[in-house]
């Protein structure tokens, strides 16, 4: 550290194609070049580019409304910048980020000049400002997204109302349900997850340039100009929270494990239906992959990569959870590990929502299948003691005196809708001739018909109600 | 499993004092005692008694509207109800959980007729209703938590607006900033965790009832009168969904741990301050511990145990999401998981608001080490590179200007507040006297007047504005 | 804070019954109540009363052989420690923690000198040894835990050797294998947690006390005496070390995940063997709870409970990454909160073991729903494509052409298996006559007779290795 | 999925340079390319290649063995593989996954004999082989950069015996330490996760190939001779674990995450350290950035990075544990998403060891902040109060004495150590002359001589067994 011991290390002014650092006057000697690999983030950040030049764009005609860049100059910056973007981010490693590789690009296209964009303006705010851009525009098309999705669900809904299946808990069958019920189920969990996204962005919708390093800016720059510029409704309201906040980017991980939970949910039922023993659906071909050593396999690899991506998608909100616990104001370099889980997220969640609106229109489901499971009688226990409830007996006798039935049938492996009124009797004198009447899939259906059931009336009502929604999206 | 093998282990009926299964007709054997142990959720689910009580009232109106209960007949459960409610929840580990305690007790007080309450429903809706109904109030109380410790922060703040100390980035001094704005970062934060429990209550706010098992309810209840009662503003619309939905939990625990992320930089930051090194701040004897050994201590414990209990949040949100992924529709037992982490982030949410708001209600700032600290010299660094912009200097050459003279500053031992006219110009011959003006802490501040920014015009309006919000809030 | 103006709040000297604080003298306000609740432990850390008192006994002794104590004052502070030890922990709210309602009791029982035993010893160090003491025994407890378990396996594995199913990949049918060879991989998978368990054994087994508070102890202490007294075999080699190490409480919680991991696996797949549609298991009706509202219904509950808790102790490792991240050197309050996952997670090993060991020894299994299932004939896919490679075939032409083969006999529907030569032929010239005697499940497990394969052969060598090792661990 | 609708989407038969997957006889269409792209590894498991190609070597050598290929089909498949790996990994995005590659440039390169490599062998297997191959490979150079580590760390405190600078428990000086004392609490760290990594391997160190699909090897191959062939020192013990166990990854990971812990909370101290307030360190400007604004500031990025990236090696990890979550046996395609983590947090590691070794080598300490904030007084309150315990005062006593003496030495602004013998009196008549003798930074140093203590005799005694440790490890 010795001034001049080695003044080969002594850093050169910048000259042209060379990337140079933002603080070569303060710091004597050159970065180690370990360091500089270890710190760039340029590899990952220049995702971020053409929102970096969207916001040097507004910064640099803000600075010219408030005097500080003349016409000629704002314009020079401007066009500079245009021609960068249509260039496209061709840094090399030694760029320490994508806002540094576009100020050199800038100097070198248009010379001292270009040195003038960085007035009253920080990496610390800029950098909030190009993520609060680029999340904002794909939380929406990640909401569009899940809206194609839900169109896919409606159809595969309308096109079954009348194909009933077994109704799982615990993985044991329980009640007969309709198909369009089910699908319709997958339906509410990402709508959920549509109104969370659009929360988020309320949060998101704040602009941050204006806050400097920290404490604000001392030129007099119309923050809100440069919002509506932007497309922000509204400007943050403390400099020193702007540079530091993250939550926008834990929220959306928040939402996007949701999400992900929710697909790992439907791909594990999935999974479980295009088993050989479950057989419920089958999957075309060509969503489909084989194995390199059984001739036989047919594999739902698209169903199980998108339960596996889950742990990718948790894994990255709980990086970040980390990275924030504990940090002190402000801007703290640990920040910078934002954007790779950030970035991958957003991928992931883009493809497997795409995949999965692929399944959900390509897939079969096996009526047959489906039927024949759901006419085991043990699935109509509840309505028969449903029945005997209309007869007068309390519920809980009721659910015991079927549980005997339930046990003497699989006793004598005869369901109970192959009783006679005897059989059905000799358990209860409260068995009438109308029980039979009620033994049916069918009617166990129909009886469910209160918001939310799974009778065919709710369920038409529901999509009707669902469309009306939809189309108020687009 | 041989039939009649071992007549000792058949189940008797039930009497008064003994906990039953309300599967007993069923499952031809007794629980084995691990495996009631392993099973119950009474130790930790009776926190829902009240609100079991709650739905349990509403559902028997229910049940009396749709003719399925007499008015005598509603009468006896509504006022069982209520004696139970009164007595409170005295279960036995034998009661699998406050579901079925409930239902013992109301039969053993009022007899058979206890056992039609449970008529078209199941645990399955009862437990997302009471939780549902758990979580609401909780919710409100927590918002008016972070209310309360918002009102003790904008007191702090207006009686340290002209209280100056550096501002950080990197835990390096960065730029002077009133205290006042530091507090108020804080209260943007926890602002954003307040909007999201609101955001969250939305989704919560539906009402579960009526999706019974899995499928929905086979008699005519009206499920919007018994949302009214219970005040909810709608009702879920998908049954199938309605069970298996624990998106309420995990988009709580989200917004649990972003808050105790917020109040962990907090309490780092306030560790730091109560540090001898920068000794910004002095807790109170009565909030502080000592050491068993070392008799001079003082410590922070409580800004240390509210860091570490970050920890706690934030592995019951993971604990929930693992719960929930790859779990098949509809209701499975894993589902039961969800109520340890729950309650314990509640708790753990509520206590760190309190003690955080007796800590700013209480904490002594020790104005003169903050100014101390302020008036070192290249804090002013960045105006001094401003002042330079302001003399038509592009910023990065002026950046690089004053780099340099920080360098030489520090070589020198002499910081360039005190430089004379002649040595600023040694550096760039764009200084003019004009400059000394810029050179203080006071100008350095007044100047980021922008919205957002550290002066206190700023931070005022900034004030007036969170006010009203806060009135309309309450 | 003013001095003396509220001389009611003064510390009183410390009366029998009333909990006192260590640090009485240094600060001058009695706590808040609030703050007392907060950073109270006792209610947790009562778990360690054995230990402490294990703990302080030994460095009773210790400080009598360094003449610190008289024969007498040792013998009266040894003597009252046992008669607190057969009192057990009753300590009230106000107490701060388990060491110090011990210290407190000891003063009470035997005046003045019990307040020479805290001479050279910190909490810090007492609680790291305390924590120690308890993992160290309770490691020992789920090793002897997974034992048993593995014994009940190896019993299930010997009485199916010649029980076959088809092995699962995808949750394909892929090829036959022994239920022996599969119950063998959980044995497996379990021997490495009892191999992890083991391996954090010797970095827990280092004795901390003589740390001090973090410099050492300044007074000849003995502490390998100390370790031999407490059956550690060594000591912690830096006292700053060892007062804020908490790798040991993280290193268990790992291999418990990794453990719950595994037992979340082999749940799911008895989940999915139970289910109507495999049928591969039949859990008896005491170790299945039912619904409360469907009266057919008889649920894995145990299964599913397992698999939940997974979540639960996953939610502890991250808990106490968190705590750790970023604290700075020694010790510091966040470290209480590695307490209560700790102890939970303890717990929830040794039920979910224990709950493991009863479902093996009493499971039955479907032997005859395990062979319909196998003998469906394209299991024998991979079987068909090594025969032709013995005919010459290079595999991937080989696995092409009885690629093709199953597509023809799906198109059939006739299974290979029942095919003719003439048939096989058409396909490959290269089928022969010897083709039948391979055709069959058993002479496709016959085959599998290398290390680690699936033939009957290899699994009793299997077997009577593992029963050696477990001879040996006994 | 009608058949032969679309007669363009029939699969060709393979020709050279296209990418094809090995199960195109059993399904009919073309993979959809949206579902290519989601499903292919290649973009990252070509990471393996290496470990690829050496174990497919090994494999055709033990098919060679077996009879299964002869001497010149195996001689042309090893130097093709070796060709193959002298060009590197050069596939295209239609390579499903490295194996895939490598098997297709095989047969491009020796025709279909290359066809013949697969016999015997699964992807299953074979990326059990490749992963383990992979991560005992990793694993050493970690241990190996632990080690570097550690010797720097050994270098420093071996200059830094007599550097004494205050302890801190809860961020409040405790107590007066030896420099060299501090850093040997990293060496007994990173010890732990040296050996913790050591322990991982001897679970790595089993060969899985012969596991196959699930079932095993149907020829008679001989797995000891492949596993000593590629090092390692045993066998997997059962083939349907082999193929779904991915335990070792996780236990690297936790090792990983518990080492990026270590390294967050060495991080921590040392951007404490390096701050204004601190002052003990300082980096050389190599090792530093700066400010795009602020051209005053040096900022410790790296230590902000290496604290940050914990987040990352924390994700990873439970990215992992979410993927295994609930997975029946045995291979799933979840488990492709087991190497994105692992690599990333492999990279991570060596970058951030390196990292800390450069800084380690390089850091300038500031001796005279140390010494003069060890100075401060109340640091030896606690040898004061042992002073008097020595005099026969119950410890319990003399911290209560002492911590009054801290009070009034507070109020009166005199740190004791400038007391009288009087003044001390006034506190304790036990206070005598020889109190001076211990009353200095250099006697409590010293005092602490145990195993483990601060005093320099301990140190060098543990720094002598260190030496010969490490000269072991070599």
């Amino acid at each position: 550290m010795a001034k001049g011991k080695n003044p080969k290390k002594e850093r050169k002014p910048p000259s042209p194609g060379r990337p140079w650092k933002a603080w070569e006057g303060r710091l004597s000697e050159k970065s180690d070049p370990d360091v500089e690999q270890f710190t760039s983030s340029f590899s990952f950040d220049r995702r971020l580019f053409p929102y970096d030049i969207m916001g040097s764009i507004a910064h640099a005609e803000a600075l010219s409304c408030s005097g500080l860049l003349t016409g000629e100059e704002a314009k020079a910056i401007v066009c500079g910048l245009k021609e960068i973007a249509a260039e496209g981010a061709e840094g090399s490693a030694s760029d320490e980020d994508v806002h540094m590789y576009v100020e050199r690009r800038l100097i070198e296209k248009i010379g001292e000049v270009g040195g003038k964009l960085h007035t009253g303006r920080s990496r610390n705010d800029q950098v909030a400002l190009d993520l609060r851009l680029y999340l904002k525009e794909e939380s929406k098309n990640l909401i569009g997204a899940i809206y194609n999705l839900q169109e896919r669900l409606i159809d595969a809904a309308e096109a079954h109302l009348g194909t009933y299946l077994p109704g799982y808990t615990h993985l044991q069958r329980a009640q007969p349900i309709s198909l369009a019920h089910y699908l319709l189920a997958y339906y509410e969990m990402i709508e959920r997850d549509r109104t969370r996204l659009l929360d988020g962005l309320k949060r998101l919708d704040q602009m941050p340039l204006g806050a400097g390093a920290l404490a604000g800016n001392p030129f007099s720059i119309d923050r809100l100009a440069v919002a509506r510029t932007l497309g922000f409704s509204s400007v943050t309201a403390n400099s020193l929270d702007a540079v530091s906040d993250r939550d926008f980017v834990v929220e959306f991980l928040s939402a996007a494990s949701i999400l992900m939970m929710h697909l790992s949910r439907w791909a594990e039922d999935w999974i479980l239906w295009s088993s050989c023993e479950f057989g419920f659906i089958e999957l075309p071909d060509k969503l489909c992959t084989g194995s390199s050593m059984m001739p036989q396999k047919k594999n739902p690899d698209l169903l199980e990569l998108i339960r596996g991506k889950t742990g990718r998608v948790y894994g990255a909100l709980f990086t970040l959870l980390t990275v924030l616990k504990g940090l002190p104001l402000t801007y703290n370099r640990d920040l910078q590990e934002d954007k790779p889980p950030l970035f991958d997220t957003v991928e992931t969640l883009k493809n497997s929502l795409r995949i999965m609106t692929l399944l959900v229109s390509q897939v079969r489901f096996n009526e047959k299948r489906m039927a024949d499971a759901t006419e085991e009688g043990s699935l109509l226990a509840t309505d028969l003691a449903d029945y005997l409830v209309t007869k007068g007996l309390p519920f809980r006798e009721a659910h015991r005196v079927v549980g005997k039935m339930v046990r003497a049938a699989l006793a004598s492996a005869r369901p109970f809708p192959r009783w006679t009124l005897a059989q059905l009797k000799e358990h209860s004198p409260l068995f009438q001739e109308d029980v039979f009447r009620q033994m049916s899939t069918a009617a166990s259906i129909a009886k469910r018909r209160g918001i939310g059931g799974t009778a065919i009336s709710s369920i038409q009502l529901e999509i009707q109600k669902i469309k009306r929604l939809l189309k108020k999206s687009k």
